[in-house]
């Protein structure tokens, strides 16, 4: 380490904020006025609208770039690879959805058509993801049960069970691609900022327990309708575990087999991920196998095993969206939108970011919400992007969407053609994958005793968020964990730990007095610290502080101080009426009636007006006058980390100082920032007791201005009081 | 003015944060334990004891003062004068809560006799809350409706519809209470701090609107049935309107004159307040003129006028809250307990600063929560305080809780005895009461302009909380309220002005190099200043201000140095290999394939090793080898105003500081709060690669060192590259 024993030395004027603008000129910078932005927003050239095509399209900007030769090859690898993950993955998060399993490999193809021209991200596989698709659910499942009649809606008649389902379904993800769009076109798409690491963690953690227990009872092979609202983890496991011992041997063991075979080959990927050109597709490879035994050995009849069945085949006619079901979902829609959007934001900055090219939010929000809107008009369900499918898109060599297109073909030949192969599939060995791929979810839980150990606030967003939407379910727990977050930001500013400083002795430096064994602090003065911005919430927290540094109540004393000073004129009054012992206590009394005055008198400035000499509440009072004695006479307040005032703490601020004014405590502020100092002078902070005086650059430079000032006082011999009675 | 001419000067050495550590010892604080605390807390002594006693029973501490003398009087004047409006606004206010007019007077009763010994304030006078009424009666019509059946609850069998409703606002009011008192015994009772006087002022303002629509139907005569729920202000103005051809004339009349009286002589109450003893009691004269006249012509059957008619006489036995009502009004009795303290505290402690003693939040809560669950069990509704009953028992002489014992009296009086006077009372009289005091509440529209021009977060927050509350209902709009009052706070720092700072000549200042004339920037050298704390929200921002303010990305530069440094490689190696122009060629092709190696390897801080010369990156290079220049070689971030950091912060923050270090620029953290130095030692954020040695207590000093150390740097002729290929 160098040992720094340069010299620091200095020698200017003291500067107070007023006569440093004196001697350095500012620049007068001028505010456009909204009028003006408006108009420049609204400009429109040729230059510009060119822009605002290439970022509506940004197919335009990659094309134009398409390497054929170099990535081509590597776009169809990835996106046959891709897609074949893409079909298992539809068909498995369907069933989180509550829908026949060929919804999903619709999923998996019409929104990407879009997304195609619109997308900004290159590399993001767009389909089904499970968190969503778990989120349609409830909403599938709580408009039309499993057992019991569906909800009253008119567009309900004439169908079946499963084509209510997915007319709620293609409906809400409909409204849920309006509100994509909207935000998009708002460009609000900077609200994601408020989902922090810590929330989406937590979040995702109570989303893979509701997977989790959602595809028990596939694995179980048990018939547990699907229960939706606030404790549905709670109810639907005590479902299952009244009736597990109806078990489906079969099912489970199945499932057991490809749990543990799917785990053990992913681990080996992760373990040779330098030594494999392409991880081993094992869940593709488990599904074939398990397509095959089961055709081959009839599950279905032999061992009553629940499979896939009848796979619709080809694509259906499009529907509209049905307006009732946008009244009963717009609540959960909401939340589904923002979730979405995080997500595929979320996971497309990762790659933007390592393969250097830019995303923009609003462009991704109008993207998804396109592709939610064209997908729902032909029955897909709500869709964004999973990790797990985009990470294997970029690792098997996709460049652009072209892999993405690719794999949506995949998709679109298994409906159209293949589909018939994928009957015998038991629905166990679906939800066996499901689970299996939690893993990285549910690690998640050891973030909780980092974090605790680093940041408890951030550890109770965590806890709060994952409790909330376990229990509540995910919309409202989304909602709680936003609540959270942001009370934290308040929440850490609310309690500050205000601080009494002194100076280091020797140097210009002021720390902390309880840090330092040596320290100066000069009489009379006190440096008081705010150490975060000043607003609703701790303004009475920091006027409660500030009171107790300086170790008085100003409006306490000011009161005592005009009581006396009432009693001093009246006792002076009496002396020149020549009115002797018994006049004393007429004037008491007096006092006592005037007690019952208005108060407010008592808290004005006090008027020392019309007393024959100079009142110095520090020096000797009249015997029977009793008032605190006031040792302070200089308070500096450092400003330099009081980052915003808000009105409530402007008001609660002027009210003190003033109240520290009236007794004759002079105040300054060091450090404040010029944008404060601006607010403060347009909010008429400022009148004929605070003044613009009060305000220094630095902290030595106020404390050297009140020593000066003090030391003038003593010189000038003043303070002393010139007559007594 | 005073001009300062007084010299700055310092001499001292050049401190980083480890050498003024060194230097100047410092006091290692031990921090307790939460054990210890805890320990602490629950230990148990006698005269902790004996204060806990007098906190839950604060008429042990007034009573011990009482001067008989000197305050009983006032006390008896007051809780007559007092009495009297409270038993008006009990009957009016019951209006509100859609309840018989005589509950109103157990609401001005029951509640109070439990205050009187819990409540720690003096002068507030217990009772019905025009605003908690209306929350009350929302819940009331929504579960037993004027037409049309009520709710499904056992419990309801056999009752009328008033008992019904009287049934449901005091199982809500007892719920509230249990809210309350569990929020007091919790401590929560800082939570209020939330509600800002800015949230509070818009939220009273949509109270109005929604009271004022309310009342419509009793000044105009009409029956409406009341409405609750989002949207009912402007669902009852329908309602009102298509009916107001059937207006009672003899209603309207009646009403405008009082309204019309009232309005005046409050105003001339208000200007001669000096002058009068007392304030006119003109309500209660217009109630007993319109009681006489009513009686006396008898409206009630000569003009259809609607009477209060047959009161309750006396008191009528308690009764258990109904269970299924307290799930019924769950999420509703929440925000009322909220509101219902806010607004007594609020009002408290205007009158515990007047008059100089302490409130204890806590003990409030646990004073309304009792009295409001012993109000309940004997069919009361929600009782808090209004702004001008208090004002009235305060200035009419009431000096304690006496005054409103003795205005509950009066309320007794009047049930037990003097009910039938008020029985041919217009309720149309009430209403036009109601609608004359909500002058005030609406009078705070005025704050919308005066807001805007001031600050324009706080001024979203009124207008937000008063759409919301106006539009949601009241339960609702709090919330709507108190999130975009949270959301404000993040707002603030979300998007702050981050700004560059530099060099005021001839002193040891910096300030923003855009505000002033005249002043001195040092090469190769910015200074970053954060005017806000670090947080998930505005981490991004804040790295993506960095990369504009210091013209480049780090990122970006290192990938291209570590790229140009595998060709610079490969070339020397072709070269001792004695290959000449083909191998170019081949070791281009072989760049290109490595750049479809793994991205990370190029995030990596440079290898050197291996070069036979000291690479110098903004020197010469090799002709076929561009690299951005970097000019950069210091970057000083001014942390004074960082007055907190979270985790996910702390992750963007390091990440931005290792990709500076890593393309050679060295980052000097400068005023550095104490506490997050602690805490960025706690959470492991040095390495090899970030070290405590950037830390520096003032900008000046780090300057210094920078310049000190690039002077060295210059004199060692460092900077060339020593050899060329």
């Amino acid at each position: 380490m160098v040992t720094l024993r340069k010299q620091y030395a200095v020698a200017r004027p003291v500067y107070s904020e007023d006569s440093l603008a004196e001697d350095h000129e500012k620049v007068y910078r001028l505010r456009k006025p909204i009028l003006d932005h408006l108009r420049e927003y609204l400009t429109c050239d040729s230059k510009r609208a060119k822009n605002a095509v290439l970022s509506l399209l940004p197919i335009i900007g990659w094309m134009r770039i398409y390497r054929v030769r170099e990535w081509l090859l590597g776009d169809v690898v990835s996106g046959i690879s891709t897609g074949l993950v893409a079909i298992m993955q539809g068909l498995a998060f369907s069933l989180l959805a509550s829908l026949p399993p060929s919804y999903g490999l619709y999923t998996a193809f019409f929104p990407m058509l879009t997304y195609f021209f619109l997308g900004s991200s290159r590399h993001i596989s767009v389909g089904s993801f499970p968190v969503l698709s778990l989120m349609v659910g409830a909403v599938v499942t709580r408009l039309v049960p499993e057992d019991g009649p569906p909800a009253n809606i008119t567009g309900f008649e004439g169908l079946t069970q499963d084509q209510q389902r997915v007319l709620v379904a293609s409906s809400m993800t409909f409204l849920m691609g309006i509100f994509q769009l909207a935000m998009g076109v708002l460009q609000v798409g900077f609200i994601v900022v408020y989902m922090s690491d810590t929330l989406v963690s937590g979040f995702t953690t109570a989303a893979a327990v509701h997977i989790l227990v959602s595809q028990l009872k596939f694995v179980l092979g048990l018939t547990v309708p699907g229960i939706s609202g606030p404790l549905s983890v709670i109810y639907s496991l005590e479902k299952i575990f009244v009736q597990i011992t109806s078990t489906n041997i079969c099912d489970l063991v199945m499932s057991i087999v490809i749990m543990l075979v799917v785990f053990i080959v992913k681990e080996l990927n992760d373990k040779y991920k330098a030594k494999l050109p392409v991880p081993i597709p094992i869940e593709v490879v488990m599904t074939i196998i398990a397509c095959g035994v089961s055709y081959g050995f009839n599950f279905k009849t032999r061992y009553g095993v629940d499979v896939v069945g009848k796979m619709v085949s080809g694509y259906e006619s499009p529907i509209a969206p049905n307006m009732e079901v946008f009244k009963e979902c717009a609540v959960e829609a909401f939340p589904v939108a923002i979730v979405g959007f995080a997500v595929a934001f979320s996971v497309a900055k990762v790659y933007s970011l390592k393969h250097d090219y830019t995303i923009d939010g609003n462009q991704e929000l109008i993207a998804f919400g396109v592709s939610n809107i064209f997908g729902a008009s032909f029955k897909s369900f709500a869709a964004s992007t999973a990790l797990s499918r985009t990470a294997l898109q970029e690792s098997s060599g996709g460049k652009t969407q072209i892999a993405g297109l690719i794999s949506a073909m995949m998709a679109m030949i298994v409906t159209v053609a293949l589909g018939f192969l994928l009957e015998p599939l038991p629905t166990s060995v679906l939800g066996a994958l499901v689970i299996v791929n939690l893993k990285g979810m549910l690690m998640q839980f050891r973030e909780i005793p980092y974090l605790w150990r680093r940041d408890k606030p951030d550890c109770v967003v965590w806890v709060g968020t994952f409790l909330g939407a376990a229990l509540l379910g995910l919309d409202l727990g989304l909602a709680v964990g936003l609540g959270v977050n942001l009370l934290t930001v308040v929440f850490r500013t609310q309690f500050p730990r205000c601080s009494v400083l002194a100076n280091i002795p020797g140097t210009d430096l002021y720390k902390d007095r309880k840090d330092y064994m040596h320290i100066s602090e000069p009489n009379g003065v006190l440096i008081f610290r705010i150490p975060s911005p000043l607003f609703f919430a701790n303004i009475e927290f920091f006027r409660d502080k500030l009171v107790e540094a300086i170790g008085f109540n100003p409006l306490r004393v000011l009161r005592k101080r005009n009581k006396a000073l009432r009693k001093i004129k009246k006792l002076l009054q009496k002396t020149e009426d020549g009115v002797t012992e018994k006049g004393l206590g007429e004037s008491f009394r007096q006092t006592t009636d005037e007690s019952r005055m208005d108060v407010k008198e008592l808290d004005q400035p006090s008027d020392l007006s019309g007393l024959p000499f100079r009142m110095d509440w520090r020096a000797g009072l009249p015997a029977d006058v009793s008032v605190p004695r006031v040792d302070l006479h200089s308070l500096i307040l450092d400003f330099s980390a009081v980052s915003f005032l808000d009105i409530s703490a402007l008001k609660g601020l002027k009210t003190a100082l003033k109240e520290l004014i009236r007794v004759d405590v002079d105040v300054y502020i060091v450090s404040c920032d010029a944008c404060i100092l601006e607010k403060l002078h347009s909010c008429t902070f400022f009148d004929e007791e605070i003044s613009t005086s009060m305000f220094f650059p630095t902290l030595h430079d106020a404390m050297l201005h009140v020593r000066d000032k003090h030391e003038d006082d003593k010189s000038r011999g003043g303070g002393l009081t010139e007559s007594k009675l």
